[in-house]
């Protein structure tokens, strides 16, 4: 079974990586791009019957830095 | 409007990240993770009427190193 984890920045915490990428677009010339931001997806392959609990442990301990980044987790 | 996209590395090519991560899950004592790959989730909050193809040629020029990544746009 297969876990897929997205860790962003939570709002307010300054992204300068996506800031880095929407200035970069306005120079390539696409108009129109308001705001970026930049975070991970992180895909588990995990064993049968392995919780969502337990990968929210994993996202607690190791996956997110909970003091400035926000995770959601969903099993596929 | 918004797009989110998903950046990965493709199938065969080696992520050390990903590698560490599932190294680091075990040394925490998570048994049953068999693999971990980890890449981006990029976030553009966009003018009204920007169109898929748009997002995708954001990806082709900037986002994504087409040779290694493969990419995934959601219009949300």
């Amino acid at each position: 079974m297969k876990a897929r984890v997205h860790v962003m920045l939570k709002n307010g915490v300054l992204d300068p990586q996506g800031e880095a990428v929407r200035h970069a677009l306005g120079s390539l010339g696409f108009a129109g791009v308001e705001g970026v931001r930049q975070g991970k997806v992180i895909e588990l392959d995990l064993a049968e019957g392995t919780s969502e609990d337990t990968v929210k442990e994993m996202c607690e301990k190791l996956l997110a830095n909970t003091v400035i980044e926000s995770y959601s987790v969903e099993m596929v």
